[in-house]
């Protein structure tokens, strides 16, 4: 890497160091696919790239001699396969090729390994109209969601994820003198220390965002000095494909081994993300997924394990200004993407009083109403709403949403037909909404992960609280979304839910929602609930990834 | 508490955190004993509060209602019973009693807490002779030692402990404006962050190192905001129960709950250790002491947990300048507290080809002769064998000594026996040295806790490094002492250990040993081998207490 290139990378990076500290707006990457800032041909260059893919062997990887090639993925706006093939390897070839990279990675400094980092992600800027395309293709987000979720802000959260590591490497003298008076001399120890690598990491991504949630540990990993091996989602593997791709560019012109990171794939009759992650030596996990395979993941001896997983989200009403704002923001909360999101709300306490709008109650079942024809009109829409709801990525989701009628409540809107007029095909699904009694708690108490809108009668917001904080504590939660205009109420449910170790958003109208989640700002996932060990990008994300040691010697003379 | 003594307190904190990114020599207690620092009658005034508490209740606590008063401990230099009593509680009282505390403590502000913490270090002082002679007996400490690790070391430690919490604390925003431009417009959002403590915490001590070993877990629990228990081991809870003593006093001075800071004792007939490790309210658990029981804490589900465990530590002898200096400082590293220090060396590993000597090469046989009369010299110095010796904690490890004679190899020094002028009926040993080829490596991969040196007769200095990374990477090592005038040697043994996570200290002549540890600047245990999964004071040890949760709402107007 030539000299000029390193200086203007360090000076990408101190700017994001300061802006972790800060945590006021930041981002790197623009999110606006426009032509003015990406180029004029790039949307159109992207979707053609983007096909070339399609019944092609995936051969941008520098990984040698694969055992064969293999692919699964297929478009959920089309439910057709892709036809993409990518090289397979055995689980020990891909261990091995680690190991030896781990050795020529871990002796590169921090800040040079920070630098190399950053240079994949300003290349990968190019790359952004691709990866939309692949992750439109692959997950059924939208166009928007798919260019910025796996573009920009994959990238920013990617690039949080080195800042925090370099500065967290950078935080202790690389060498000092140590001098103790001892009365009639001075003892004089020269010290040095070493953040050590842990060694081969392992990143097991998700089937909805492929590379939003997996670039943060493969990040975290590098920059600490570990050589990574990404295993994606069978069915969404061709965003973070490109992903590794750039990197491996990057490390082989930069006359390293691109081995310090791999793609590794399941073969179709074979998955080997057990295998891998059972490996003794992989050091580090990475996950983000269900919670059942979470909590394997995280049952294993001997490895750091970072998880993201699922959880039960909630929406307290309890007080509002304007509730045609507040239902149209949620109602766009549960609708985009379909409810794929894991910070989608799901769980809404409403009391069966009703809530105050201004000086006045309205009752419960206006409440209701209204958050139902919030839904019906957006979903009706036909300007916004397929822009909104994507299609559905995993066919269990539809049986999901099918199984939500036996909850024990009442169907509000139980249709989830929709037809895209842009793919006649495409697997769609619009939120519904069942009416259950808080003291149905069986109904309400796991994740319906998907499109699907449960309102919960409580007996008042005291209870709408203690419900959302149980729910949270007990299986889990990523967001949480409160309406309240009394002070105290606000108060009591910022003490109740940091207990529940749940972020929450207040009195959201407008263009912002509860799922929209910032780098450099906003901690994804806390680790205090039972979603997740782990979150984006808080110190312990990265600082777990080596080891302090020290060495020291004398002063001779 | 005083707004000037804020300030003041404010002043030690700012200083130590600068001190802990230094890492150069820093103290805040003086080490030394003396008249001019502690005053005139500090020495003989500690020992009479020492004598008073024998046969009696130690009723200094502010834990009201005990059950019963029980105490089992023993001088090891009298073999009598102390005869203090100290308050029993049933496991559920003391874990109500925390958690009722725990809503009190976590609303108190970080930094408000570092000041009370810092103020009872502050009034530690001047119970330092009290505690250097409860804890020489019931540690078996000689004086000096039980002075500077039980008083100023660990009250420095502490110190550190409280700095980091304070900093990782304070090092985002309690609040900050976020301020997106969205073309037209700018979306605001007020955001507000807290660091939530986790819960309950217990602070597991060992019989060897009271409040040294203890105190770190302790002050970065309190101050995180959780309340903690301190269980300490059986035969050594005196020392850390005045430490408790003080700090429940300024709390309540404060008007804080003293239970914020509980002491935990087992009853004679009844450990108490299991059922409070096992209470689902306890939530963080510091240990320290033997490896069996550690993993056994380590496997507990749903608790954060840091452990000091036990380690096999080696001596690398390579090539040296001056033979003699060297062994005088290794046969002081073996005899030092006889062996009783975790950071104690264990395995000598010498080529049986010899060690270079400035250009001459020693013999193998002659370098172990000079490290046995080494030993033998120092235990037969009359005016310092005591005060390096002390006595030996627990029977047991008597028992071990003698057993030691049972490894494949051929006795150096077998005869442990040693008398103490100042006090005939000492449990006493000195070091034992047994020769052992490299090949019985079953005789060398286990601790041996006590005064047992091991010379392993290795084919060469990498066969030598080789071992003792192995040794360090399946059964933990605290510390590493390298002998070697090479660089390349020199450079290939930082590059091995630093992959056993095993710090290393190179040829150490002189007033400095490989058992020392210096707060503020060494990094005590790694957490990156079975010896231990935590670090005095890394990051990872206090962020790990405690989850960043954030809030946000829109800005109105």
């Amino acid at each position: 890497m030539s000299l000029n290139l390193t200086q203007k990378h360090q000076n990408i990076i101190d700017t994001a160091v300061k802006a972790l500290h800060e945590r006021t707006f930041f981002s790197h990457y623009p999110e606006n696919p426009t032509p003015e800032i990406y180029g004029e041909t790039a949307d159109k260059d992207g979707r053609e790239k983007y096909k070339n893919y399609l019944n092609n062997n995936f051969n941008e990887l520098l990984q040698e001699n694969p055992v064969k090639w293999v692919g699964q993925e297929e478009s959920p706006y089309e439910q057709q396969p892709l036809g993409i093939k990518y090289p397979y390897f055995e689980v020990d070839t891909l261990v091995s090729r680690a190991e030896e990279a781990y050795h020529q990675w871990r002796k590169v400094k921090p800040s040079y390994r920070a630098a190399i980092l950053v240079e994949s992600l300003e290349r990968l800027r190019n790359r952004f109209f691709d990866i939309a395309y692949a992750t439109m293709h692959t997950t059924g987000q939208a166009y928007m969601m798919s260019f910025q979720a796996s573009g920009p802000h994959a990238a920013d959260r990617a690039l949080e994820a080195i800042a925090s590591g370099y500065e967290e490497q950078t935080r202790f003298p690389e060498a000092t003198e140590w001098e103790k008076p001892m009365g009639k001399y001075n003892l004089k120890l020269s010290k040095t220390w070493k953040a050590v690598p842990k060694g081969v990491a392992l990143v097991i991504g998700c089937s909805t965002f492929p590379t939003w949630n997996t670039v943060p540990g493969m990040y975290a990993s590098l920059v600490t000095g570990n050589p990574v091996i990404i295993k994606p989602h069978p069915k969404a593997v061709l965003p973070i494909a490109i992903v590794v791709a750039e990197v491996q560019k990057v490390l082989a012109e930069n006359g390293l081994n691109p081995n310090i990171c791999q793609l590794a794939v399941d073969a179709e009759d074979h998955l080997i993300t057990k295998e891998l992650a059972e490996h003794p030596s992989i050091k580090l996990i990475d996950y983000t997924g269900g919670t059942e395979f979470g909590n394997y993941v995280e049952s294993l001896k001997g490895k750091t394990v970072f998880t993201e997983k699922t959880g039960v989200n909630s929406i307290i009403i309890d007080s509002v200004d304007d509730l045609d704002k507040v239902v149209q923001n949620l109602a766009f909360s549960v609708s985009l993407y379909s409810g794929q999101m894991c910070t989608a709300p799901q769980n809404f306490f409403i009391p069966e009083g009703g809530i105050k709008v201004g000086g006045e109650t309205v009752p419960y079942q206006e409440v209701v109403q209204k958050l139902a024809d919030a839904v019906s009109g957006l979903v009706n829409n036909p300007k916004a709403a397929p822009h909104i709801l994507g299609a559905i990525q995993n066919p269990a989701t539809l049986e999901r949403v099918k199984e939500a009628s036996s909850v024990k409540g009442k169907p509000v809107l139980t249709t989830c037909d929709f037809t895209n007029p842009m793919f006649a095909n495409a697997r769609t699904c619009t939120p519904v909404i069942y009416e259950v009694d808080a003291t149905e708690k069986e109904s309400y108490s796991r994740e319906l992960f998907g499109p699907v809108m449960l309102i919960i009668k409580t007996k008042d917001t005291n209870q709408s609280v203690e419900l959302a904080k149980e729910m949270a504590m007990n299986y889990g939660a990523i967001s949480c979304g409160a309406y309240t205009t009394d002070p105290v109420v606000k108060e009591h449910i910022m003490d109740e839910m940091s207990l529940a170790g749940t972020p929450v958003s207040f009195n959201l109208t407008g263009g912002i929602y509860v799922n929209q989640n910032a780098s450099f700002s906003d901690f994804h996932v806390t680790g205090g609930n039972p979603a997740g060990n782990a979150s984006f990008t808080n110190p312990e994300f990265v600082i777990k990834r080596f080891t302090w040691v020290g060495f020291r010697e004398p002063v001779v003379g």
